[in-house]
């Protein structure tokens, strides 16, 4: 068995998980990890595997099958993923959704010049939830789809309480309303607020002797983030957030209710649900299953640039199509 | 546009549910539907789309773009698939999952000769729920997966309860056991007794004067059927069962629960679940889905035999790659 020989650039959360994930799976292995602080400041998991200067990239070039870009949607990855794609087949995890078809056209433009197969939006969403929206939308077109996040943190939503005036440190967990869902599901197709659909829980640790009052109703009042929605806040000490608000779950559904039949007469509900411990491992996991293909499309030739829409659900597999016909089918 | 030309091959609930399929998507047409029966004695929903002689079928070959088999998996599609690849692009629903390879090598060999696509066993399960089980056991490798059927209506234990004496119809309701889906969803991986997964309802007409005492317990001791399973017996009244054992509802879930994490520490939960108002009606959709694929496979100068894992979603779309990309990834 050949080894898919994975590349990581940028060693945070998501970087750790691709760590982890290149190690769940066998038929690939950890090649270096790239990275723009001083390298020898980064310590990674895995033994025998060199931390190395991002300017060094293109020393590696034969030595990488699939580079994972594990920067920043908001401005590492639109530098990062159209160069890297120069020098690598890549995958990344863009997931600015408004600017998907300008990333796209970068990357492909680049990969395309340079004959390497590079993938954009992979995760759970973008990613997941793209793959499942369109399988709904495709199989019951007359039809609706919601998409619903949570219970999950939300990392711009934390950072933006933070930024307030005598707040130390904060957690916010978007929460979808179950009766949302519940309406959802009975196949009804109702039209939603921004507010019935979910609702926002923040856990803050303000600093000492600060007004708790006013920090509560700047929250609350913060135009896009938590105006259009039920808000609740909790005042907790430094400790208790410590303790209690660690993890970085998330998850969300995505459900299509669709009629079919000569008069639209029956009623039919896809859901996909997501229940993750931990957001950046499960977005790294996706990750290295679709690096899987990327290494194999390159190998056939392919180039330019992807999205999870145009990967064949077998090329993820390490299984062969008899096997995956024999076990899976 | 370019309409794609269907022609279905069997015109029962799964024939009837394609041709409402192909009514709700704007980029098909019915080209022909085809019968074993006496065509005169059929008659078909759609105006001006005439029923055909199954003998007649070679003489269509040009006029189909996609040609649907539906007739039955244990003896029609055998025979059916493999003799109408040679002919046709053709798409199945064959659900025997033990004789899948079988059939594919059978299918592959006829559509390979003449240069059609051919996509055997697609659905919902075999099917989306394969397309699901695949893709969760490559995001969590270190997981394990889990399907439910029900609550929805089998047809083979309904047939199993009519074989015995005294009965004049039944209906058989197959229903997940809801502590097995919950401790599923809780991520403990349980192994589980047939018993313990999924029970049995059935709601049995007796003839007048039958021993009903011996037909519950025929019913709840008949082997592999009912045996290993928790099964209750209603007996109603035909009128009952008609006004309300009417429907085809059936449906499900697959989970798969995953660690992942330096050592395991995070667990997670992939559901994809179906609530389904009519059985064939939705398999028949799906289907429809991936006549869509098979034609542009066929447009492409693809050919052989291929099943739900082999087709990249976007295929099963009629928006351009630009378009999904911006609406729904």
């Amino acid at each position: 068995m050949t080894l898919v020989r994975i590349g990581i650039l940028g060693y945070g959360n998501l970087g750790r998980g691709v760590e982890c994930a290149v190690a769940d799976n066998e038929d690939m292995e950890l090649a270096a990890v790239f990275t723009r602080r001083n390298p020898e400041s980064v310590k990674i998991m895995t033994e025998n595997v060199p931390v190395v200067a991002a300017a060094e990239l293109e020393k590696w070039q034969g030595k990488i099958d699939v580079l994972v870009i594990c920067g920043g949607s908001a401005t590492d990855m639109p530098e990062q993923t159209p160069a890297c794609a120069k020098l690598f087949n890549v995958v990344d995890s863009f997931d600015t959704h408004k600017k998907i078809p300008e990333h796209f056209a970068n990357v492909d433009k680049a990969a395309r010049e340079t004959g390497h197969v590079a993938l954009i939006s992979t995760g759970w969403d973008p990613g997941m939830f793209s793959v499942n929206r369109l399988y709904s939308s495709c199989i019951l077109p007359k039809g609706k789809n919601y998409t619903f996040w949570g219970k999950g943190v939300s990392q711009g939503h934390s950072d933006a309480i933070r930024r307030i005036k005598g707040v130390k440190d904060a957690r916010q967990y978007t929460i979808p309303v179950p009766e949302a869902l519940e309406a959802v599901r009975s196949g009804q197709q109702p039209d939603f607020t921004t507010r019935e659909m979910h609702r926002r829980e923040c856990f803050v640790v303000a600093e000492e002797g600060a007004d708790l009052e006013r920090i509560e109703n700047e929250i609350k009042t913060m135009p896009n983030y938590f105006a259009d929605y039920d808000t609740t806040v909790h005042f907790i000490t430094e400790e208790e957030l410590l303790r209690d608000h660690r993890g970085i779950p998330h998850g969300g559904f995505v459900i299509r209710t669709g009629k079919t039949g000569r008069n639209g007469e029956n009623s039919h509900v896809i859901e996909y649900r997501l229940k993750l411990d931990s957001n950046p491992e499960f977005t790294a996991s996706a990750i290295i299953a679709f690096c899987r293909a990327v290494a194999r499309l390159s190998k056939e030739g392919d180039s330019g640039c992807k999205t999870v829409f145009d990967i064949a659900p077998a090329y993820l597999s390490p299984l062969s199509g008899e096997e995956l016909r024999r076990t899976m089918l």
